[in-house]
C-alpha cells in the first residue's frame, strides 16, 4: 500500500518478479478490495495476497502508527517475517515507518546500536556504493558510525560481492584534522577495527568509486542523497531544455535524452538500484523510493530475496561479535529504539 | 597567487576587469616575477602591481599560515583593505586561508559570532540563492545559524537586490518535528525574530527557489555544495558519453551540449555566479573557485566591487545591532576567531 503509486506500482511489480522467480513465493500484504482489481487477468500461481484493513500514511509518526496501527500492511509484513512465514519485507512507503516496524516486531541484531538505512549509489566507472546512514538517525555517536562501517561492510561482501570493501567516512576534507568530533573520533575507532579504512571522503567523492561503504550520521546523509537528486533532476532540466533549443527532432532528442535521463536515475534514484536496505535489524527489509514504478519494485524484490539468500544476518552476528574487541562497549539505557521512533 | 590555474588565470581576470571599470582601480598582490610576464602586451593603466614574497599553499593550515607568512600575497591584501588602500579583496586560494586572513587583519563585524562563507546558488527558475555556510564553521550553536540568516537576508536585500528575502534552514525533512536540537533551536529563535522565515527545506530543494537564503552549519554546507558538484560533473559524463554513443557529429554534439554544461557550471561552479562572498568580517572578501578562469576572477571582482558599493558592513552594523532584540547575548569566551581558525 505504500509509495506514491500504490496499490498499482506495487502490485505489477511484484507480478514481474514472480513471474520472474517460479521458485519463491511472493505475498501482497494490503486491502483485497484495492489490490485484487490489479491482478485478475495476471495471477501468478506463487503469488496470493493477505489483508490487511490499515494504511501507515506518510505524514503519521513512524513509531506510534506502527503501534497504533496492528492490521497495518507494514506491521503485517514484518509479523509475516517473524512467524517464518516470510523472509523479507518490501515497502516502497514511509522509510521511518518501515525501520520502525523492523524495530518493534523483529528488533535489532545483537550489539547493534542503531540500525540503519542504507542508499545504493552507482559508482561511474562501475560498481556501486553504499551510503548509510541516509536519514534512520539523526543524531550519532561515533561507535554508531564504527557499526554502520561494519554493517556496511558485510553488506558489500555477502551482497555485492566485493572481497575487501574499501570504508570511508564522508567528511569536509580528507585531511585527517578536517571533519567533527564525531567524524574524527570515529576515524580513531575505525583505525583500530580490521576494516579496510580509508579515512575521509568529500562530498564531491559520491560517485567517484574511491569506497564501497560510506558512512555518516542520518541528517547529513540524507541531505547529500536529497542534494544530489535534486542536482540531478535541475541537470535534466537544464538538457531537455538545450534539445529543445538547439531545434532538434524529439526523436534524435530522445536519442540523447533517453541513456542520460537512465543514468541520471541510477545516479540518484536508488529504487533503479534495488531499493535501501535496512541494515542492523533481526530480518531483511528493503525500502523502495515512493515514486517506485513497476521495475523498481521488482528491483527492489530481487534484492530482498539476494539478501535473504546471502546470510548477511548471520554473517553480522558474527561481525558484531568481533567488534568487541576494538569498539567500545555499548551505553546502556539510552538504546536504538526509541531514539530512532522518536525521529 | 591563489587557485590552480595562478597567476595566469587571475591576472588575465584582473585585466578584464579593469578594461570593463576604467574607474576602478586594481591591485595585484604577489609574486612580481611571476606576474610581470603576464602583463608585458596588456597592462591596463588602472591595474597595479604590489609584490609580496610569500604564499599560502592550499594544504597549509589556515591561521598558522597568515602568522607565519606576513608577506603573503593574502595577508597583504587584507593589509591594504585595513589601511584603506583598497575596499575588498578577492582570492582563488584556499578560503580557510582567506577566512583567516580577514579575521586576523581585518576582524569581525560588532554582534557578529561566526563571519561565514555563502555560496551563491543559481535557481532554476532563475533568481539566486545564498547558502551559508559553506565550510567556515563545522560546529555551529543555534545563534551562528540565526546571525547566518541576517548576514544573508542583508546580502540578498544590498546585493541580490531582493526585497523581502525568504529565509530557509537546511533539514532532512519540512516538517518541525525533523531536523537535529541545532536546526530546531536555530528555527525557534528565527521565529521569534523579524526576518522571513519560511521553516525547514530539504536537500533536493536547493534549486527550486523556494528560499533566497538557506542556513546551515558549515560542515553540512559543503557536502552538500560538493555532492551537488559531484553530482552535477557524474551527470556531465554521462551526456558526454551519450553524445558519443548516439554517433552525432561532434559539432551537433557541441550544439546540445555547450549549453547544458554551461547551465551545470552555473548551478554547481560558484566562481561562475561570482565568487563566494566572506559575511560578517569588518571588509570585503570575495571567494573565486580553486579552478577559477579569467572570466570567473572578473566575476568575482565585480561581484566583490558591486558588494563594497552597496553598503552590506553599515547595513549589517545596524542589523546586528537589532538582533539584540530576538537573539541571546553571545557567550563570552568562545569567540569565533579561534574556533574558525584552527578548522
Amino acid at each position: 500500500m505504500g509509495g506514491d503509486l500504490a496499490p498499482a506500482a506495487p502490485v505489477e511489480g511484484a507480478v514481474l518478479f514472480a513471474r520472474e522467480q517460479p521458485d519463491v513465493q511472493v505475498v501482497l500484504v494490503g486491502d483485497e478490495q484495492r489490490i485484487l482489481p490489479f491482478l485478475r487477468r495476471t495471477w501468478p500461481v506463487n503469488l496470493s495476497v493477505r489483508h490487511a484493513s490499515e494504511v501507515v500514511g506518510m505524514d503519521e509518526q513512524a513509531g506510534a502508527s506502527i503501534r497504533k496501527k496492528p492490521d497495518s500492511s507494514l506491521k503485517v509484513c514484518f509479523d509475516l517475517v517473524r512467524t517464518g512465514e516470510a523472509a523479507a519485507v518490501v515497502s516502497a512507503g514511509h522509510s521511518g515507518a518501515v525501520m520502525a516496524g523492523a524495530l518493534l516486531v523483529l528488533g535489532r541484531l545483537p550489539r547493534v546500536e542503531r540500525p540503519a538505512i542504507a542508499a545504493l549509489l552507482p559508482a561511474l566507472e562501475g560498481g556501486r556504493c553504499l551510503l548509510l546512514d541516509v536519514g534512520a538517525n539523526i543524531q550519532c555517536r561515533p561507535s554508531h558510525l564504527a557499526q554502520f562501517a561494519v554493517l556496511g561492510d558485510a553488506y558489500a561482501r555477502r551482497v555485492m560481492g566485493v572481497a575487501r570493501p574499501r570504508v570511508a567516512i564522508l567528511s569536509n576534507g580528507e585531511e585527517e584534522s578536517k571533519g567533527t568530533p564525531l567524524t574524527r573520533e570515529a576515524a580513531a575507532l575505525l583505525r583500530q577495527g580490521p576494516l579496510h579504512f580509508r579515512g575521509y571522503l568529500e562530498g564531491k567523492d559520491l560517485f567517484s568509486g574511491q569506497a564501497e561503504v560510506i558512512v555518516t550520521d542520518g541528517f547529513t546523509g540524507n541531505l547529500v542523497l536529497k542534494a544530489a537528486e535534486g542536482t540531478a533532476l535541475a541537470v535534466a532540466g537544464l538538457l531537455r531544455s538545450a534539445v529543445y533549443k538547439a531545434g532538434l527532432s524529439e526523436k534524435l532528442g530522445a536519442v540523447l535524452l533517453k541513456p542520460t535521463l537512465a543514468g541520471l536515475r541510477r545516479v540518484v534514484d536508488y529504487a533503479e538500484v534495488g531499493g535501501a536496505p535496512l541494515l542492523g535489524i533481526a530480518g531483511v527489509a528493503v525500502v523502495a523510493h515512493g515514486r517506485s514504478n513497476p521495475k523498481a519494485v521488482k528491483n527492489a524484490l530481487k534484492a530482498a530475496l539476494t539478501t535473504a539468500r546471502s546470510g548477511l544476518n548471520d554473517e553480522l552476528v558474527r561481525d558484531m561479535a568481533l567488534t568487541e574487541e576494538w569498539l567500545p562497549p555499548r551505553r546502556r539505557g539510552k538504546g536504538a529504539t526509541g531514539q530512532a521512533l522518536s525521529e
